[in-house]
């Protein structure tokens, strides 16, 4: 991003009738939309979150408190507007899209379903490659085809989301490839599971990692054997929209393994997201180092489905108005300042 | 509050298309707000923040890195919605009110302004107390009724805020009085002042404590000879809200120096507050765990008015809509995990 307009957009803050520096970390969601997008003084039209839908293959290995039947299920409650993301995408007025990247379910004609599907779901990656190279591709390709789509449709910021039973399991095996961790450092209980299961989701990991060995150095071939398509989809649209200078808010720690494939793609990506909140899910802050991003919130959410991402989304832009909307001292013939 | 009405609406939570406490703090934030209105279902009406505005004596200690003429300024500025809490209230849809509880000026009829006026400013509490006893009783008064008239107005959440050039002098030494602590490890710079200035506003806040020798065990003691006439009405309206079963979300520092008196008067309060958020003024913790809140952001504010609450109330109401509006596993047809 251009650090010329950073600076201009923090002088016109420092002119707001505030003391200097303030409001702390909106004016940080200020500067740094106005650097993504270009502009001292951005636009701010719509929102959209994108929730990224598919099936895993390990679910066979019992690694979720939850049947695999529940990524189909709560498409259909996304579509029908029942489920958390809903509820704190109206909270905050955005629109939520919901694409099948890769659910195991021929879902035919639903209304509001964007069907992207690159397969019916990935293979079990405890036994060997979760994706083919290509698809892990052609699934990276569908998310940066919807963020070059956002501009011509009035959107000026994006969020990400995700539903797909056992998705954890790929986040931790995908933040163990990149960072060397163990893999009993980066695995929690996902949607809730017991000690036991803990314990058999963490080997089955490490079972993953040994058969395919993802190469660190290669972020498409960690993706193709160890990710999902969910994740890939959401790599993609954070590579789109940096591409596109538009801002996009990361949400929890499924999200947040997709913009690390798309940061170790292309470092730069970095400079255009903004990491929503702090996961429960141990392995999250070890993401967060590795993309050098601070996240927003810390509300111990372990949902998914783009929810944190909805409420940060609020407070960039609430930072933004600060930008746009608050009186100089000039305008309001208020006195400065003597540090 | 009623503990069996909290556990009720988290027996409702716990049937959400969601795996169960998965949304973390926001779910606390509904099955409080559920009791501390005393139903499972409770209604989301209007927002009002007050900000309470009021000038300090003790400015002429040199204490601030803003002249006294500020708090005028600045109260003319909310009225004109040209302010960081206009700006952020409008974003979450709050209204914002503005009551003068002891500017030093003679506003007339101002459309907008709540005119409360005890008293024109404290006087300087470096030399002896700020107030009367009989003034912060009236102040506190003011702040109770106003709470009281929520309820007809269709007033379901409040926020604190305020506005009064060297109201952080006061609030380090209220903290300072209750709790013990050295001043040092209570006082911080405000506006932001540099480090000269603030080694001389601990020695004055020193001075004050040791003239005015402020009784703990006595709040109201604490508030007319330290406190200030803002900080009187955000501890009056705490009172009034816990006492109309409303939430109420405290903004920063200075808002919980009020809520702080109002908890040592009637440690029951504790059950109506929200804290918005964690201040950069290093006393404010010491505040936060006199009164046992948890902070709902950390995003290195330090301007007061209300802006934190602002934002805080936004993800209260979000909390309370999951629980209002989020399907259950039932209505939505998904299948209950198994942990």
């Amino acid at each position: 991003v251009d650090a010329g307009i950073m600076a201009k957009a923090q002088a016109r803050l420092d002119n707001k009738t505030k003391p200097v520096g303030s409001l702390g970390r909106l004016e940080e969601f200020a500067r740094r939309y106005a650097a993504m997008t270009g502009t001292p003084d951005p636009v701010l039209g719509k929102k959209v979150i994108f929730t990224f839908a598919a099936d895993h293959g390990v679910v066979e290995e019992g690694v979720s408190a939850f049947p695999k039947e529940v990524t189909v299920q709560m498409v259909l409650n996304f579509l029908n507007g029942g489920a958390g993301i809903n509820v704190l995408s109206r909270h905050v007025g955005a629109e939520v899209r919901v694409v099948d990247m890769g659910v195991d379910h021929e879902f035919g004609e639903v209304p509001g379903l964007i069907g992207r599907k690159v397969a019916r779901g990935t293979r079990n990656f405890a036994k060997g490659p979760a994706m083919t190279r290509e698809e892990a591709i052609a699934a990276l390709e569908v998310g940066i085809e919807l963020a070059n789509g956002c501009r011509a449709q009035g959107v000026t910021m994006a969020g990400t989301g995700e539903m797909g039973i056992a998705n954890t399991t790929a986040a931790s095996a995908i933040i163990a490839a990149f960072s060397g961790c163990t893999v009993a450092d980066v695995t929690h209980r996902g949607t809730g599971i017991n000690d036991g299961a803990l314990n058999h989701k963490i080997k089955i990991i490490e079972q993953a990692l040994a058969v395919n060995r993802p190469d660190p150095k290669d972020p498409i071939d960690v993706l193709a054997k160890v990710g999902g398509l969910e994740i890939a989809g959401i790599a993609g649209l954070v590579l789109g929209c940096a591409a596109n200078r538009m801002p996009v808010v990361v949400d929890g720690f499924i999200s947040t393994s997709g913009a690390l494939i798309a940061c170790e793609l292309c470092p730069a990506v970095k400079e255009y997201l903004f990491a929503a909140h702090e996961s429960v899910e141990i392995g999250h802050r070890f993401m967060l180092e590795r993309i050098g991003a601070e996240p927003i919130l810390d509300l111990q959410l372990r949902l998914g489905e783009g929810t944190g991402a909805a409420l940060a989304m609020g407070l960039v832009e609430a930072g933004v108005k600060i930008l746009k909307e608050m009186a100089t001292f000039a305008e309001a013939g208020v006195a400065e300042g003597e540090y």
